[in-house]
């Protein structure tokens, strides 16, 4: 695990299953991730669940030291990598925005790396380019996790996408293997989509529907590897044709940034809304409702209609919930302390009850 | 208290007192809280100056994490607030700037919400629209505090206004009850001064003098629950006429950035300006200087002239410090963690005299 | 120490070595270093060593707070900084840009630092406009360090460079006292190489090359002190006359935002580039390179070639590295807890292991 796929795979032939393999690694693909890696990571998720719930606090992070490097904004991605962080007791220092930075100076970011890695424990990373968190990567003294590099990865977006898939199905008595799942939306650039999609490649009898307007299709590349290893990979463009028979659906925001102009971007903007009566319509009961958020909420967009908030299969908030865990679970493996956690456990002794808002918001 | 007003005004007919009602509860307008919440909360905030002062420490809130959300830039209150929430042990994730925000790509407040109360134990919010911090707080799963909305309102301001006028009058051997003060400057923006206002309705016999140039009185709507409530309320346009017969001057800011234009801002700028030789003609001896900061101290506005800084009646200083004890009250009885401050205390081990600077710049 | 110069100078007759003096004081100029000043605090930094490699940790400044007010933008002097406080227990508040400022609204750097010193231990401060560090630390209630202010001082980037030539001489069996150095670049602007210049004259038997295009020489006043003391100082205007017989090479970046045209800027742009081909034939055996970073490594500038990242006498992030344990050290001593260090200090459990980067980015 945590090396590029050759490598990956020929490991994989040799026993395996010890979570070692994280510590100290740069995670900045989803390709890194062999399926015992994500039963691994799966497992340290779910042992976080009660301090991300303020059930108990653990310090066992104290002293250690996460840079949190933004060149782009990011405000629930960084956010959540911070509180994890704070949440196994770690301090956090941030850089934001391309401004504060001496790359305006000329700095390459191997210079940057070097540099910025002797401050610090473990450095999160967003960027805008394309494999610059890997350039950066390979230059830094300290672990590096891609928060996302432009169009390319932001592999803990899938892997807590993927660990709610999980925990949905759980709910629902399924695994994921054998998993039925309607991907919905803009799914030419959404990058959110295509790693679950390399991820759900790592399972058993996956069935994939592909929902997009003509010209926002997956591009072939991504759903090849799913058919090579036999999954069920079909094509729709109608919501009502793609919707009916899964599991889940995964409904995504229209990446507007990712298109030549406003105009393209605005053509497709709104084409897809689900709302409770087509949910209704078409879906099998309690199919879980998915988005990576943010989701567009104008009047003209509403890629998920207010009138959904009710419906309990609505999973997009437990999503981001999930969030917490899934960073948290990687630094505690990245770093080594998964198995100390609990031994330096405390009691929470403040007011930590969570209200629950009103459903919609008229 | 911590209710709508009216509502609030049912409960106080009760026997009331006990400070958890608090627990829990969103912060968000001077008009939730009935004179024992404010007693309440001056008690704890008394407990707290110890810590302030740096005589000891306390870490019981080791392990929570605060969310300074500030959509609007504020160096004092959110360094204030945070700083307020180190002092009791917790850490603190930031995010200032729309620019930082997904609300870019139309996420409405409600999703935002959800998202980040999912990060934290309590949010502290900023947003120049007035109304936003409670739509904000309506869809959080945790307390938000109100840190200002445009120009509605900015509670913990007019809390810690009032706890110094508090403290500045028990130094001589007065009670809020009985209080004359004069609020003078720019009264029709001035949302501190309107908020002070509506604190000071809930005590008894209180005497205020509106001190402003023509054209920038307070609306009527800002004094008429204390001329109902029978406290004696007179308008001034002069400086001269209004600050005699006080025990406290509190002083504004012209808020040049409510002004349809900078030329009619300028036009009121540096009307009012208090000086030494004002104060010693008109002002009865040890009558307190207050202005919630910050000053303009432009060469053309002055408000606060420099000799004054060797008044020792000028309690500017102490107000903003008051700022720090006022908010971890708050952040102490919100998360219901106010009476273990103490048994969690220990002794401060670095340096910590403070200085007195020079009175005055020169 | 810490004292005008003048007054330093009285002092040092005297019998000193106690590092007392530090405490409570502000650090805003290298003028206020004695050589016994100098000598202290290095022996901290050292002491500092273990924990900023994450050997062991330390509490020490558990519940101090450090506000980092940052009015000109800097991620590496910011984070280290902040890194720092870290790694002693600290908390760390920030502010950065001017917009995001009181400022704005016609606030005092004088009112600004009576309020922000009423909320942190510690102030560390960076500021565009020269003697406005000092000017805010006259008014502070706290110690300030100054970070930056303009083209005037920045004594923790002078102190870690002197660290650095310390160490870097240390290794190769020699004191400072007798070092030989060549300063190269940009020397007109460059507030780095004046600093350490005169700190340089702290010691005994100095001899300095000025190695600068012409027009960009180091202005009289920053040897004069160098010469009176009687060191050795020389001018050179080519590379291969003034880096042969030193010690070290401190080659710095031709500060462009200073010119008063980007062409003149141009013109300067790449002018002496240290590559490994000149450094063979013109350099003695193991002559250590330093530059205070960022480097301009834009194809066009290359002050300090590629190439050269193979050589172990490249010190550039070995001396970056040791602006933690100086940052560390002059907090240690201004909050006087440099003695209580190693009595609270812990083990550190998670990975800590430092990768080495690949020589060079190919």
């Amino acid at each position: 695990m945590l090396a590029p796929r050759n490598a990956a795979r020929r490991i994989s032939e040799r026993a395996r299953g010890s979570t070692l393999d994280f510590v100290g690694s740069h995670i900045l693909s989803v390709e890194q991730f062999e399926r015992t890696d994500i039963d691994d990571l799966f497992a340290v998720a779910d042992a976080m669940l009660p301090y991300a719930d303020r059930q108990r606090i653990t310090r066992v992070l104290e002293g250690a030291i996460l840079t949190n490097m933004f060149f782009e904004p990011s405000t629930r991605t960084r956010v959540s990598f911070g509180s994890a962080f704070n949440l196994l007791g770690g301090d956090v220092r941030e850089t934001t925005g391309m401004r504060a930075s001496s790359l305006a100076k000329g700095e390459s970011l191997y210079d940057t790396a070097r540099v910025l890695s002797g401050y610090s424990d473990v450095i999160v990373m967003r960027h805008p380019v394309e494999g610059a968190v890997a350039e950066f990567a390979a230059a830094s003294r300290v672990p590096v996790l891609n928060a996302g590099d432009g169009a390319n990865e932001h592999p803990s977006q899938a892997l807590l996408d993927l660990y709610t898939v999980r925990r949905e199905l759980a709910d629902r008595g399924h695994a994921i293997d054998g998993l039925r799942i309607a991907v919905i939306g803009d799914l030419k650039h959404g990058r959110a989509v295509h790693s679950l999609l390399k991820l759900l490649v790592l399972f058993e009898d996956v069935s994939v529907h592909l929902v997009s307007p003509p010209g926002l299709e997956a591009p072939p590349d991504t759903t090849a590897a799913l058919r090579e290893r036999g999954h069920a990979v079909e094509v729709f463009h109608t919501l009502a044709d793609g919707i009916g028979h899964v599991d889940i659906l995964y409904v995504t925001r229209t990446q507007e940034e990712r298109f030549a102009s406003q105009a393209e971007a605005d053509h497709y903007r709104g084409l897809f809304r689900v709302n409770q009566a087509i949910y209704t319509e078409h879906c099998e009961p309690n199919t879980v409702i998915m988005h990576p958020l943010p989701r567009d909420s104008r009047a003209q967009a509403q890629e998920l209609d207010d009138d959904l908030i009710a419906n309990p299969n609505l999973a997009i908030f437990r999503q981001t919930d999930n969030g917490v865990v899934v960073r948290m679970a990687l630094f505690a493996m990245v770093l080594d302390v998964a198995a100390q956690v609990h031994e330096r456990a405390q009691p929470v002794t403040w007011y930590t009850a969570r209200r629950t808002p009103p459903s919609g918001r008229g």
